[in-house]
């Protein structure tokens, strides 16, 4: 979006700044969540959202996926005799989406819908290396606001799979998983990177889409690494400039 | 914290990462909110979480804030006679903070707890440029993680009066925010510095807050532009390496 500005010397002109809406995702008649996102790929990010959530199993849960009366809602029709824990969802989405009170509970409650990686896709370092410049290739256009971050499902000899972007982190790879689950394509043998951090939040949605893999451009949080070990996930931070740690994992 | 790592050439090594914590925010027997936060500052951060999104409207309102049971628990006790609009925060808390389903929405929501910013405080271009190096030097050893977002409340002449840093953005703007606010210390002739981007979350904090100057090291999203010409907050984005850029109201 164009918008009219002024900079520090005065002058008058315009920049490109990153859309952000609110989008109201709803299971049948029931509003389940509402995030701030980047308008596009909405049904990707609501598929994305419902399953690393741990909401919705399996894609052929869903029945239909539309927009609701307005472009910022979002209604998953769920196919006949699939049940939703609503009470469960309450206290899991409570404020945040995070999942409890402490490190400890959160990963607990994290069980319920995510068993530890069982995939044994390695990467190598020369592959891992490369990721920050495939994903920043894709990023088109929107990169010229700078303020969008990019999240890519990668295979792990480094093929780009998918790539979406959002003014959120946790939506950029909700549109990305959503995008791969919802066609079926197989994650328990991909590798996900991200343009930024790596939070608690970003490590749970991998573990529970089952990708065993997760590159980070930006520095990963305790509770994140602790989460990836416990999930026996691979964890890389700081992946940039010819560079990057693992936290938990090896490559190869 | 101090983690074992594993480095792209093979060297095993330590690596320091910022904590990541989830905080239960109570209000008496009530839990309000989860967020993911880094552990410190807690009494600020509950502060300032139910100051800026619209739940307590004065410090007096607060009879005592302690630990609840776990480090990641804060009790908030209320004066007697202070009553909270649960069915409100339900709706308004759903799944993340945002207010609403379309940005009008969001805008018509959030003037149930703000006004637009009355006051006449400008930041001279000079002192806006200074910002975020004035609020880099504060960021302590913390900046040695790369992981920690920092908020900085200044004076209109560049006079640091406080700082915090956290894993969540949002939750580095309550900290100053809440910090402040206990004190009583005045709020509208300030500027809020953030170290990253300008969400309508931020935003939103600050038109609470009666904050009337916003300095983003980052880009700001549409819907924060929006929200600060709503309420007259002076925007400012991009504010790095001698530039920056103004987005809503003006310097001088």
């Amino acid at each position: 979006m164009q918008v009219a500005i002024t900079r520090a010397d005065g002058e008058r002109t315009t920049d490109l700044i990153a859309m952000e809406e609110p989008l109201e995702i709803r299971i049948g008649e029931r509003p389940l969540a509402v995030t701030m996102r980047t308008p596009g790929d909405d049904f990707d990010l609501a598929s994305g959202f419902v399953f690393t959530e741990g909401v919705v199993h399996s894609p052929s849960d869903i029945e239909s996926i539309r927009e609701w009366g307005s472009p910022n809602v979002v209604r998953i029709a769920l196919r006949e005799g699939v049940a939703i824990d609503w009470q469960r969802l309450q206290r899991h989405f409570y404020s945040t989406s995070s999942c409890g009170v402490c490190g400890k509970a959160s990963i607990d409650a994290l069980r319920v819908h995510a068993s530890p990686v069982s995939s044994d896709a390695r990467i190598e370092a020369a592959v891992a290396l490369r990721l920050p410049e495939l994903l920043r290739e894709r990023q088109d256009i929107f990169a010229a606001t700078g303020g969008l971050h990019a999240a890519g499902i990668f295979t792990v000899d480094g093929s780009l799979v998918r790539v979406r972007e959002d003014v959120g982190r946790h939506n950029a790879v909700d549109k990305a998983i959503g995008s791969l689950w919802r066609e079926g394509t197989q994650l328990d043998d991909k590798v996900l990177a991200v343009s930024g951090r790596a939070g608690f939040e970003i490590v749970q949605k991998a573990a529970v889409a089952g990708i065993p893999i997760l590159a980070a451009v930006g520095a990963p949080s305790s509770l994140a690494v602790k989460l990836a070990q416990e999930f026996g996930l691979t964890l890389l931070g700081f992946v940039r400039e010819g560079r990057f740690n693992v936290y938990a994992g090896e490559v190869s």
